[in-house]
């Protein structure tokens, strides 16, 4: 069998998430399509609307066929860890391509774009040193220090050209046996909040569904079975999932931790964590807060990261043992259709790492993170919705 | 100028503590009654119903002239560590007596009754030693102690003589120069939630506004200036404090740390960590997950006062520096009348250690605790609220 990977989110699964699959599996000429999808929260540092068990029964029921999650410790992280956790998860699963939405569409400028940085390596880490040095932010950076040697083909301050890069860098760097291919995302920008058609941006619609609920654009702009996941979530957890939720959590923290024990904390760097403190006092919403501590240097994003590492008492020590490791730790099943189950028993044999089903079977202290981020990400429901929707992490991984 | 003091909560004043009052400025002929209060978290591990700065007023309107803070670190302890912070600290106010009430409302058998411990401490000593390895709490085994060595005159199972014996205990053994005089209770126990007449405990209090809001009840078992305090608190904060609404916090705390992180927090010994980790996932309410985690050995009231620490982030590290320390830290003053200024004009020049006034003149690290345990008791309330209320800590003391 031939399998085809896709890197993930379905934040939540949307009209433009099934065209790139149907594209992905048309052009890669799989037989099976892997998703390597997120967990409880995102790259952006968010929680995601929906768990991971509803967007996992989303995609399963739209062209996916198997869903393995992405560690935490990969997930909530800039685009290199992102994207070199992601495609090297799915090499062990032995995907012969992945496949990847992209502002620009054309896989050759990737390519070209990482043997041109190849050869300016030291130029772009002398610029990207000295931008840093002048206060910018890691990604603004980046982008200027890409300006700066002169790579101008492909355009690195879109997002998702950022992170097709970034798979693509990561593919050729570990010299990995897998094709990479791009689709011209459809219309609307990623930051795109207007829903004008059936192709609707991610962050627009988790804004439009914040504000007027199941609207008339919202069932425009999802998939059926998508659409029906969204609701069945809503039912059993009463809520949709939003950093204003946590507010009060962070907040507490931060106000019962001393500067000391916040510089622990995975991504409080470089004195956010005075920061962190000193606009605590005051902070009326997440909103604000955000707005109060927001830098050049400190980005809206690099803040979300924080804290959700912050929420979720990710501490770099923890985090250490990830990102030093030389290999990811294990693949969490989240859940397959029969194509899936076929494809997994043919591959289990040749799997070099454990291939992880649910926390029962938690071996990896690395899982322990991700147990914890689960936690964390349940903990703003009422009592018996947190209790009952916890209980899936225990759970055989979906079956359709 | 003469000085009386008392050891109080204050949760909420009510007419008990009226006569208290009145009685002990009757016996000790003092001409200014300084009153030590506990602030945001109390003796057996509960959130104070309303902050310590409604409280302070409700006393300084009540016969109080003088209020000031029993410091967290002894606040929260059981009834030796409590007792030898709030007589220290009088001693060092110039207080000529302490008035108590107790179950007994005889002095005499509480000096005769740790006269004739220290008779036989090293049998008392064994005894403890022997039942609590059988696996009794604390208080139990002292209960069972007290009884092994014979020592009979003095109900030691009786809350407010434990408390007693342990403030006239803290005066002998320091040899300080006042006088401990006690008032037998009126009526009406301190676990009693029945209210029937003027004189109801503040058990019964809180229980009976948590259900019914100010009911005849209250509004007879309050004097009138703390009936307003306790209203007043209401309108700013928006509630009145209690446990259930900490649980969220409570819980979201324990999901996201491992039993090694739980074991560091004061209070959590002897395996709590472990049974705090196995009974969270299915906790449903405070109340129920205080259920599931009793046993001989834990009681509700050990458990609670865990629970604080967890909550105010109260390390066994931090915690060390105070219990260690040979000398109180500071004296916190809350507010005073005319007669409370005049009296501490007169004492400041023999004071030997630092007079805090606010948290703006945060010198000690000591006092860093206090103020996590604010930010941590506000922490339930509307952004606006905790803001605005929680900047009482900065301005200067309440004079009426």
């Amino acid at each position: 069998m031939k399998a085809c990977g896709v890197i993930v989110e379905y934040n939540p699964f949307h009209n433009g998430h099934l065209y790139h699959v149907q594209k992905a599996k048309e052009l890669s000429n799989a037989n099976c399509m892997i998703a390597i999808m997120s967990g409880s929260f995102l790259q952006r540092g968010e929680p995601a609307i929906i768990d991971k068990f509803h967007r996992t029964k989303a995609a399963l029921a739209s062209g996916i066929d198997l869903v393995i999650e992405l560690p935490y410790a990969y997930a909530v992280q800039s685009s290199a860890f992102f994207a070199s956790g992601a495609v090297r998860s799915l090499h062990h699963l032995g995907v012969s391509s992945i496949c990847f939405g992209s502002e620009s569409g054309n896989i050759d400028q990737f390519v070209q774009g990482i043997v041109f940085l190849r050869q300016h390596e030291a130029l772009f880490d002398q610029k990207i040193r000295q931008f840093l040095k002048e206060g910018y932010s890691f990604p603004k950076a980046s982008s200027m220090a890409y300006e700066a040697i002169g790579l101008n083909d492909i355009n690195l301050i879109q997002p998702n050209n950022i992170l097709g890069f970034s798979y693509v860098k990561s593919i050729m760097e570990d010299n990995l046996p897998m094709k990479a291919m791009t689709i011209k995302r459809v219309q609307n920008d990623y930051h795109d909040e207007a829903i004008s058609n059936k192709i609707a941006s991610a962050t627009s619609i988790r804004k439009e569904v914040m504000a007027y609920g199941i609207s008339d654009k919202i069932m425009n702009a999802l998939p059926k079975a998508s659409l029906h996941q969204f609701e069945q979530y809503k039912r059993k957890a009463t809520l949709w999932h939003h950093w204003e939720q946590y507010f009060p959590f962070l907040l507490y923290k931060v106000m019962t931790m001393n500067a000391a024990e916040l510089a622990k904390i995975h991504g409080v760097d470089e004195g956010l964590e005075h920061r962190l403190k000193k606009t605590a006092t005051n902070a009326l919403s997440f909103h604000d807060w955000i707005e109060k501590i927001k830098t050049k240097r400190y980005t809206q994003v690099r803040i979300q990261r924080a804290f959700v590492h912050l929420l979720t008492n990710t501490t770099k020590k923890a985090m250490k043992q990830f990102l030093h490791a030389k290999e990811i730790p294990y693949i969490r099943l989240l859940g397959m259709n029969e194509i899936g189950q076929a494809y997994l028993n043919e591959r289990k044999k040749v799997l070099e790492i454990p291939l992880i089903t649910n926390l029962n079977r938690n071996t990896s202290e690395l899982l322990q993170i991700d147990e914890r981020a689960t936690n964390a990400y349940y903990s703003i429901l009422p009592a018996k919705q947190r209790v009952m929707l916890r209980r899936q992490e225990f759970q055989l991984p979906i079956i359709i």
